[in-house]
């Protein structure tokens, strides 16, 4: 299944090299302007387009299809979709013999019995990112006062990012990054003491990012190796703020008021430039190979506001399903 | 909510300091064996008693209330219930004006509007993993042919755990740890691609157990400073079987039928001996204070078995659904 | 899945002669008065006693084991469990052998391959009804300001309930009954276009009540039989207050804030006293049988509180979700 | 929201006079040949054009936008879109200030605090039917062996069919009508104890269809006038054959292998060509109209096929569920 939330639902349909990609969200309230001067800017962050990424350019503009009437959400289901203008699906043929690693090739061919649209990686393509992202542009109109922001931290482990983008071009190999993320206003009370934490639930949709490895919220693997009389933030007001912020934001699985924060991984492009090896189903036997297609030497590039969409698309959900308190 | 599952649906229940804390499971195929025994040795391994750990103990002992008939599950709603025998509620009279730093009880009462069991965290408690490993072993004996193997790699940043939690007792300071989990004869395909990728669904559910900070995949946070041509493991045969496991296992959310490996973070208990400050709700001040109530000071010692019940629950949920395809 | 709700989530579970049945309701918000007594007189309107009603009395005195603290819900999963004290499983024996016509020992058996508890209809038997009962207590609380009355119409065909009981009691065979169901005080607005119309909702929820086999709204059946000209409901003023109400409160799927009602049919109790004829598994062959047990002549009798209870637990989860527009 | 099922979820979306109408189902399992041929019959049986129905005619064609590879389903998910041509909104302006009695314009102007798109009922026209309808073609094709036919029985209260549509057509005023279905080919074991029964799933599924007022299974209203020993189905052999069938089918919520039948109350069309009376906000009182826009006479007529489809997709939720048993 591929639908996220309980109150604000959304689905993400289409193919890299279909007609198109798109969203739907079932539970949107009604009344949230909806412009695509609205979309745009979240978009062309995720856009290819500098040093780093794939030549492949879309056009990336969101088409309304459903659930708006005068410029606002009805209520009713939202779709947006996007239309794959710069499909080369010829590029994809060798798929069908030789899983390229990294990718989901191989598992989506046994997943479903070989029935899957193979081309460019077919559903699980990262050009469904545009539909997330699309997705957290109405989720943020949602978490009104709520601002997320996510930046790349470090790329290929240096922190000079330019420099790193740099090196990865002139050695033709990929590499992954670490991005940071930070949630301001929150309401202290969001998530669910166990299976609905609030870690929970934003990793789910975290990871529903192509490339993203690992998560760690606050202090994450550091804390660790912390003593508790480090580790813990004290109380200094009635408000909650805390002395230290450790727990980036969370105690029990749920808000405290202070900053959200979490950090994940980002692994290196799986289509890198480089020659690799890869089982040839008609040959039977390890051959080498080279990735063919359009690709991102560094999608860490990308990935901050897909990161933004995730958690804008979790958060709204828990938002929403907290007003149902008495 | 505290529900888990679509398929396989979990709910844990039940207070710190009440009558019995629980897990009622529907969904629960039938005519799997369920004795106390099968329970024993995974409810020994979460128990406390070993140094470090805390002076509360309670016999732990699983009555199954419903759902079984002639010492199998009947395919009616399973529920297992756990006596709380050992409560000493007077100890946390205190928590109403001062909430501990690093617990929930800040949040739980500013979320339930002050009508929370405050009582030992109430709902939010520790002692609800009992229900968690009891839920925990159904669905390893639904998992059959899998082995799922959660072990503490580290304490306090110390691989030598013995001298890790000497020196906590010494210093008497909690410390955290780092556990690592390993999941061995998983099918090909568990996992849908983006909402319900196999990392969303094992993080939703480890996120789920208190005290943990982080979950990264196969090289986690190190691919994100490797490259490509390192990172990608090559397939080496038609089983798919790789080379190298640098992705745990799991390409684009999906199990590749190798090794799932996985790594979580423990932060530091949040009851720790030393003296702390925190806000006082009755004096509207920051004062000092020392935790009261029976601890652990290395909860990391205990969360393991919690981490293999929280990755079976959610492996036994999509491996169900997985037998819906045609 | 014997689970209902997307907000206000309500599990039953239990056996007829097994240790107890029960309820946990998660979702529940925080600040509800729960007392005994609140119960009570729902539960004693769902209990036999009555001529016509089944002989096995049960002191149905609710235990609220968890999510309850001062006498009011925690927002933790409420559980409230009733003790079976007068079971008599020896009744039982018979039915491994001879499935009862009307009853669910011939499908139980199938669907869940011999493992399910047969005795007294294990887990399906009316006693979880009790449950239901309860969990509608609690949701009727959560329906500030709305009223829900069921009663019961006809039994038997004849208005005269009294007289049919009579006749029943005389001819020595069961039967059935129509309940008739108002809600007052209902805001404007519950409901989902299509797949979750508040008549798909209440529906849903009613028809898990064992023996109802129909229902209808409004109108209903007769409305097949009108004109359009005759069934409109005009409006006359500014709330959407209508002439008529054919409709029975519902344009749409959506409440229109007048009266909602509807009716449903309730078979006559499966265990008649008459002799029947059934399978013999153990000699294969079409037997007479006479039913043991205790039973009701007419649990028509005692279904309205019943379906006041799935009324309130369907509209109550609407109405939680109803909030979380923006 | 406006989604149905567990494990083959379908989302509807669209507005009566939008770009399009159409179906997302996620959860589709791969290999499913999908051709617009298997879509045509269905919606042909759907479409407008006999006496009794409306005048406006649409192409009706399905178009598979995503999840169709090669003529056969990828187990991604499927969007089924039709596009509208034959629209004509300006007649809908008079909406806004007189809503239509037996319409949902009332309660979705207040539902949706105005934002609604009131264009001939929007997305709660009965133009969405449409995508019920694919999504019961693809449904049935999961229900392999299962045959399922409903047809019209009666039309306003007149078994002779054509002579009810002369005389509506006649008397230039909307009639109803009843269906009946009858499912043939089921399983033992589908449908769940209580809250999940399959008169539960069925009767969810089938009250999105506008319109539909009641449904009665197997005997249905007038089992409430028979006595146990008439109504009760004797069980004539081991795989659950039963002499009568009053029962529909359906024991305790279980499906028991005989023909599963229920019958369905369809109102007037709610646009009848009579005048009638409403409330005008503008002029803040009630007056006459008359419906303007393009209707059918007897909606009844066009009813089948979506019975058909809602009931497809309830069982084919049940089958896919039940597939999870160990």
């Amino acid at each position: 299944m591929n639908t996220h939330g309980t109150i604000f639902r959304i689905s993400i349909f289409g193919e890299s090299h279909g007609k198109w990609v798109g969203a739907l969200i079932d539970g949107c309230p009604a009344g949230i302007s909806i412009t695509e001067g609205d979309f745009l800017p979240d978009l062309n962050r995720r856009k290819a387009g500098a040093a780093g990424t794939t030549p492949r350019q879309e056009s990336d503009t969101p088409i309304f299809t459903s659930g708006v009437f005068n410029g606002k959400t009805t209520g009713a289901p939202l779709t947006i979709v996007f239309e794959n203008n710069n499909t080369r699906p010829t590029d994809y043929d060798a798929i069908k013999d030789t899983p390229r690693p990294g990718h989901a090739d191989f598992v989506l061919n046994k997943k479903f019995g070989g029935f899957n649209d193979y081309r460019g990686g077919g559903h699980s393509s990262g050009r469904l990112t545009v539909a997330l992202v699309a997705a957290g542009v109405v989720a943020k109109k949602i978490l009104k006062g709520i601002g997320i922001t996510a930046t790349l931290l470090e790329a290929g482990g240096n922190t000079d990012i330019e420099a790193a983008i740099k090196k990865a071009v002139e050695q033709q190999d990929s590499i992954g990054g670490v991005v940071g993320c930070k949630v301001n206003g929150l309401p202290v009370g969001l998530g669910e003491p166990f299976f609905n934490s609030v870690e929970s639930c934003i990793s789910h949709a975290v990871f529903a990012i192509p490339a993203i490895k690992g998560i760690e919220f606050g202090s994450g693997f550091a804390a660790a190796q912390m003593t508790g009389s480090t580790h813990n933030d004290a109380f200094i007001d009635a408000a909650g703020t805390t002395l230290t912020n450790h727990a980036g934001g969370i105690n029990g699985g749920i808000t405290n008021g202070n900053e959200l924060t979490f950090r994940v991984a980002v692994k290196p492009t799986s289509s890198t430039p480089q020659p690799q090896q890869t089982w040839n189903n008609a040959t039977q036997a390890v051959e080498g190979f080279t990735v063919k297609g359009r690709h991102d030497l560094c999608i860490a590039l990308r990935v901050p506001v897909v990161v933004e969409a995730a958690t804008a698309i979790a958060l709204a959900d828990l938002m929403l399903a907290a007003k149902t308190a008495l």
